[in-house]
């Protein structure tokens, strides 16, 4: 037997990255994944990219899958730095992103030690991941990421967790390379699609549409459907993204309130699902239902999340006949004259609507001023748009750095509430860093000002003094400019919708990332 | 039967808290928390903080009960809160700090929908958990409750992790408030005690303190023992808190570098361990050992951290015989004149020395800058040392509130590297908020400078691009100044140390959060 040249398990694991086309790591490393470090030197074809915090390096791998198809890798150091990823990294998961997501871990002799950051990292991995594995030598650390990284490819893209103990890092590999693989998504049975097709001819029915049913071809597939069958087409009020605005076929987006929702819901005999899941209440409060379905309404499951969903579509247009598209499915872009005077929610929403380039990415974490934008933007130029799947704020600004890397000639627009733009504000470095074309638009409403509305909901009398003070960011003020100038960010505030109107098209047209802070009430 | 009054489940629980003096709440609560926000009002004598991202609640939990001794409780929202959380906890727990660390969960019904928040809040627990329990019913919430106090006091202090469903915080409760139980520290057996004495007599021996032992009563019965037997003091590297300066006796701490702890443990026969723990690297490395006691080294328990340290250091003083205290063991005040010109870490550190008032708290995130540190704040006026306990950076400033919350008069400095500064930066807000007495010193040395040298550690070669890009902070430079007054701390940049001595003495003397910003090399 030849000896091979010493390859170290690190240098093994970048090269399998690479090899299987994995190019991009976020990351935030630390002295357990210094030979993962150096390995990213030794192999060309990997792009790191640096996060401050670790919350926005998962979050970036989690925008980054969604603009591309993609997954990246991660890079996080022991239990305490995934910790401080798993809020996105379980807005990933709900995303169905796919992410190889790479925690290092002490050498395997010195766990017992119980060191300082010694913790147990598979057990805090696992609630946010869909696959955890512990590589134990550098010679299986190829095959285990070739396993990694074909799981996180299986539909619609999962979040498998490598762990890479450093002396599986350190130690000789031997060498070789493996190959991970891709399995297809699995057909839906004809027998559903005929189904589908006897309920839609019988019934008062809606199609609610998930996953990838909200994009592209699938579309068009389902608006052909609605247009021959007379059905409505829903979508789930978040969504991983969504094609939207001038000439792509329209959705009716379920509503977050839970009385909302369910007499939104309440018209329809069945509710097809395709690519989604069954609608359920955010949060559930007394009184009130967690299914937003009523009991006379019936779920049919047409394709789920991880199957064939544009075939399941396709198939049901050609069993039903069905052919061209009502153009009332089809909005056309309106560009009217941008509203001035006083800063409203509606205001905002019409001045983006309105200048937002075609191709332009909105990532939205613009929670409760976010309310007033979606008819208003549904007659934009050609866009997508990127729910929190997960729920968990934060979100925003690491998602749209792994959004802008996927497309830097895309223009994508940040859209934050103060609140959730606090979590994981460090992005703003990493934005100025890359030099990546995002636009931030912060939405100071000085408060949770959603918890507000919903600690309301549950008092009659008005907000307590201790409440008031958990739920308020004033006393004091933050100045998004200046945090925004601290971490490299050119950054203004605007007083009136002319200055963001005016702002706001300076911004979209040029280059590099921008921060604009609009006081909202 | 008579009817009670409804009390919910949240509103029992905050009294229950209260009654069993946890009176202090740092919370970041959601929705699912809205009924413990509403009862924060209904009762009184909680005082209640918001943190704007959950590490900074986590980390001021740990703070608090360090300089307080009692635990606080926290208030997160779900899964993903408490993982934004974790890292802290982590240190916390590694801390022995006691913490009343309580979770919202959804509605016992509603965890079956699998809502966009919904993920396994147990699971995500333990690992950074002394002890984890759901309260299932609102009937039960005031034991579980009081057994969480418990627990979180039980020496030397635990995280007691409170899953808190919505439904057993918005339902009837009965109204009854449980009483939590103190149990005291275990006396360790007195054949220890002779055979300590016993090893003291023949032998060359080291103590090592640790836990509580190297605060006041302990490091005098130790500063005895060391007098009459010529054994030699010695403290961990790091410590939860201790006590320090002039007139305090002084330890030797055992070096960071496996090479040079390796070399300063290797001339004792016996370590004496008194509420510390075997002497471990903090990381691994090929070729280095994990355990830094050579093999001819024996060590000998006395006491761990959990047993009654003072009274085993008690019992062996007595048993040998020990009485005054060699002076040379005790530091006298030094007041040097204030060096002035270039920035080093030295004079960073002198000035710090000379100008530290009496009965400061020092926040120690200082990470590499903080290495010169040790030997001249060894002749500062008496003041207490609290280090990172689980490695896990951004514990400095969120640690700081805490401390300052807990003893509100006293002056608490937080020594803050700037990459660990960044991860919780949002502590500053809280800081202004709370017009806590903390002065922020901010070492801007641009890296992950002690990731640089563990790089350089493992490659004989320079470090390339890709890694030279990892660990680097600069391009953009992060200005901490215009960071800080975004989030309403007064600030100012230094850029020699005639600046500093005179910035510091000012910050030291006012009243209020400052962040000072030392450019480091």
């Amino acid at each position: 037997m030849t000896q091979n040249k010493f390859v170290n398990g690190a240098e093994n694991l970048v090269k399998t990255l690479i090899h299987n086309e994995v190019t991009v790591c976020f990351a935030n490393p630390g002295t357990s994944e210094m030979h993962f470090v150096a390995a990213l030197d030794k192999a060309s074809g990997m792009r790191s990219v640096l996060g401050l915090f670790e919350g926005v390096v998962t979050g970036a791998a989690d925008g980054y899958y969604r603009i591309s198809g993609k997954p990246a890798a991660t890079l996080l150091h022991l239990g305490p730095g995934l910790g401080n990823g798993l809020a996105n990294l379980h807005n990933a998961k709900k995303a169905g992103s796919g992410v190889v997501n790479i925690v290092g871990e002490h050498a395997t002799y010195h766990i017992e030690c119980n060191a300082p950051l010694t913790s147990n990292i598979q057990m805090l991995a696992t609630p946010m991941s869909d696959w955890v594995k512990t590589s134990l030598h550098p010679s299986e650390v190829a095959k285990d990421g070739a396993e990694a990284i074909s799981v996180a490819r299986t539909a619609p893209g999962k979040v498998a967790t490598l762990i890479l103990p450093a002396d599986t890092a350190w130690g000789d590999s031997g060498g070789f390379i493996h190959q991970s693989t891709f399995s297809s998504r699995t057909h839906v049975q004809s027998s559903l699609i005929s189904k589908a097709a006897e309920i839609l001819k019988r019934h008062k029915v809606a199609i609610l549409l998930g996953g990838v049913g909200v994009r592209g071809r699938c579309l068009e597939l389902a608006g052909q459907i609605a247009s021959k069958s007379g059905c409505t087409l829903l979508s789930e009020y978040n969504n991983a993204l969504m094609n939207r605005g001038a000439g792509v076929v329209r959705t009716q987006r379920i509503p977050y309130a839970v009385n909302d929702a369910v007499e939104f819901l309440r018209p329809y005999d069945f509710i097809i699902l395709v690519g989604s899941k069954i609608p359920v209440a955010f949060f559930a409060y007394p009184e009130k239902p967690s299914y937003l379905a009523s009991e006379r309404t019936e779920i049919f499951q047409l394709a789920s999340t991880e199957e064939d969903i544009e075939a399941s579509l396709n198939d049901l247009a050609e069993t039903i006949g069905a052919g061209s598209i009502n153009q009332q499915l089809i909005p056309i872009y309106k560009k009217e004259v941008d509203p001035t005077g006083a800063i409203t929610n509606l205001g905002i929403a019409q001045i983006i609507s309105n200048n937002m380039p075609e191709g332009a990415i909105v990532v939205d974490e613009s929670i409760s001023t976010g309310r007033a934008f979606e008819l208003p933007t549904s007659t934009a130029l050609r866009h997508d748009w990127l729910n929190i799947m997960g729920g968990s704020i934060g979100f925003g600004l690491p998602t749209a750095i792994g959004a802008s890397i996927a497309a830097p000639n895309r223009v994508v627009l940040a859209l934050e509430g103060d609140g959730s733009a606090m979590y994981t504000f460090q992005s703003l470095w990493t934005m100025a860093r890359e030099n990546l074309n995002i636009k931030v638009l912060i939405f100071a409403n000085q408060s949770y000002k959603i918890l507000k509305g919903e600690l309301k909901g549950i008092e009659a009398s008005s907000i307590g003094v201790q409440a008031e003070k958990m739920l308020s960011l004033n006393q004091p003020s933050i100045d998004w400019v200046s945090l925004s100038k601290g971490l490299g960010v050119d950054s203004v505030k605007v007083n009136d919708l002319s200055e963001f109107s005016k702002i706001f098209q300076f911004a979209v047209s040029s280059r590099g990332p921008f921060l604009i802070q609009i006081d909202c009430s």
